[in-house]
């Protein structure tokens, strides 16, 4: 790994700087906006969804939201991901970089750091369980690296990974606890800023939500923010204790462990030391809320049905948190007022399949779907003879 | 119905007469690229992929295509047919609108037509059949339309139909067969071509495939594109004669009826009177090809998992054809030679719902899946505890 004491310091300076390193190899993803969600953001929830909350009873919070979202499934390798990995290698020397890269991450972070290799024109070696499955290898290896295989278990991997550092000289690039990696994810924070002042004439970010696993991006994004006034919170799943970063600041330190199977698959893992130094300081982070499988459902459900965009479970992190989180809708009431804050939501990704999607929302039987009214439009149609 | 005599003509001049006249109301949807897809469609096929095609034990075609998408998933109502109703209500005296539309259609049209009714103030009546999904009777609410409902034959809505103009003397607004709604449709095509030139510096679209159910759309387009040079093809699927426009044009008439539950449900209706005048043009539309289910669906995976947008099944239409209509890419191969073609897809909509692909990718036993390697990234990645 490249000595983390010799990145720069995590400030916007240094994201700015990464920014200028990675922009000829990542894209400028788009903006979006949605006048449906916005004011699905803007109209307080039932009583009912609060019934089973500790706000049952109370009157549920008005905030007045416009929504702004950074489209990161549309960045390379379909996730944010891209962002870091082309920042930590334009941070090895030639020296080291002949070497080649290695990382025991099977997700995003692996097709990032392939591709970035792949650019580079150095090796990547990618160690994976040997159980993964056969589409999940052939991506993989569809980004040009090399595979090694090691048992499931965390210190399975890493032993492979010491054999692969002992035979090749090989530099890890962790997926989200390092300098580098954090402020390459920051750089689309500066540009959800300029985008939304570009592209929304006048109007600028009040606040931005951003998903939260290992804490490579929040921090990164909490970074390149810092000093401009524009609010940064995080979002997590609360299912089986995946919300180790909110729960951590409860508790005043970091949580080391997490072993949740949350759909949002992309924030199983608990925040690394590194991004939590970022993470717990209260003027770069404000908060960090969590949500439920169902409502990262529900966001989800909108984002593809509604926005009419391709994401994975992780990227409706942010959309649930303005849409369900009662603590978060109060605070936005209470501080934005009548006037609104503009809220920027980042879409982290979008790899995920038809099958996960199945999976998700496997339909129950005919007879409760009818009753409830969830069988899809398209599922249910008769042929119609509709002839001229 | 407004009398289709005193429609304007079917001609590139009444299509950007119809812009005008809609465009307050329409977005201009984005353009999309997707070199990953462009690539694909200028690879050959393998022997295999034509094994049980007439091409087999041929040398399968190597056409060169730079591929753009139309994105009216991103439209209003999110299909295109937002164009048609608009133009429609357009056309309409004062003295007409003030006694509302009705039309028997329950898909997208119905939204748009609700959608239309509504911006012009006036009220919009839809049958249905009774036994139609809540979710869908509620949807077509949300739009502001009132419901009458019918039995589900096409007759015994057509008898709602003759009740409501009858009670209230509204005007009927069929989905397709009307050059009012033709013309509405056709605007698309002038954007297209408009954004290809602006976008993609100095490029121009040398051909267009549109999906074809009553060929309102493809119809339209073909009027748009008229005397520009690019050439305009239709996709139908081939499931259960869903292709009546290609047999059609082979059997040298229209053909008045067809019954298939493909699962392009955009599509499954018979072209209508109007736009086989249209269609049938050699002059306008070049040809059409018919796609299986299956094709269908490996286009409509390869739009939402690699290029990360929500669409309907029938928006992969045009898709299918240009990667695995062998004829279709001879005929490119032969005409466009070296220097390839740059071709525009029509994604024509992305009204479907989670439970509907999930139904459409229903996973295999997972014995089968793991021999197959079609079990998503997301749904069986195990827990991973990767503390720092």
């Amino acid at each position: 790994m490249a000595d983390p004491t010799l990145s720069p310091p995590l400030t916007r300076a240094s994201v700015i700087a990464a920014h200028a390193a990675i922009a000829p190899h990542i894209h400028r993803t788009p903006i979006a906006t949605s006048t449906t969600l916005s004011t699905f953001a803007s109209t307080p929830q039932t009583p009912d969804d609060l019934a089973e909350t500790e706000y049952a009873g109370t009157t549920p919070a008005q905030p007045r939201m416009q929504l702004f979202f950074k489209c990161e499934n549309q960045q390379r390798v379909g996730a944010f991901k891209a962002r870091g990995a082309f920042h930590a290698l334009s941070r090895l020397s030639d020296e080291e970089l002949v070497r080649g890269v290695v990382t025991h991450s099977s997700g995003n972070h692996a097709a990032a750091l392939s591709l970035a290799a792949r650019t580079r024109g150095v090796p990547a070696y990618i160690v994976m369980p040997s159980i993964s499955t056969p589409s999940k290898i052939a991506a993989t290896r569809g980004y040009g690296a090399t595979i090694r295989f090691s048992g499931s278990t965390a210190p399975e991997r890493e032993a492979v990974v010491r054999d692969v550092i002992a035979e090749t000289g090989a530099i890890l690039v962790p997926p989200y606890d390092h300098p580098d990696i954090i402020l390459g994810q920051g750089t689309l924070a500066l540009e959800f800023e300029e985008q939304v002042a570009a592209e929304a004439k006048g109007k600028r970010l009040d606040a931005v939500i951003a998903p939260c696993g290992g804490g490579g991006m929040l921090s990164g994004v909490a970074t390149a923010l810092s000093g401009t006034g524009i609010r940064v919170f995080g979002a997590e799943p609360s299912f089986e204790g995946a919300d180790d970063a909110r729960r951590g600041l409860k508790l005043g330190r970091r949580i080391e462990a997490v072993k949740s199977l949350t759909i949002a698959d992309g924030v199983r893992t608990p925040v690394g030391e590194i991004p939590w130094s970022v993470i717990s300081d209260k003027t770069k982070v404000r908060d960090v809320f969590a949500v439920s499988e169902d409502e990262i459902k529900k966001a989800l459900r909108l984002l593809m049905e509604r926005m009419k965009v391709f994401v994975e479970p992780t990227a409706a992190l942010g959309l649930a948190v303005a849409l369900y989180n009662e603590e978060f809708r109060r605070l936005v009431e209470r501080e934005a007022g009548e006037e609104g804050w503009n809220v920027g939501i980042v879409l982290s990704g979008g790899n995920t399949t038809m099958e996960a999607i199945g999976k998700m929302y496997a339909a129950p039987p005919p007879e409760a779907a009818r009753a409830e009214g969830v069988v899809g439009i398209n599922g249910e149609q008769k042929a119609e003879n509709v002839a001229g």
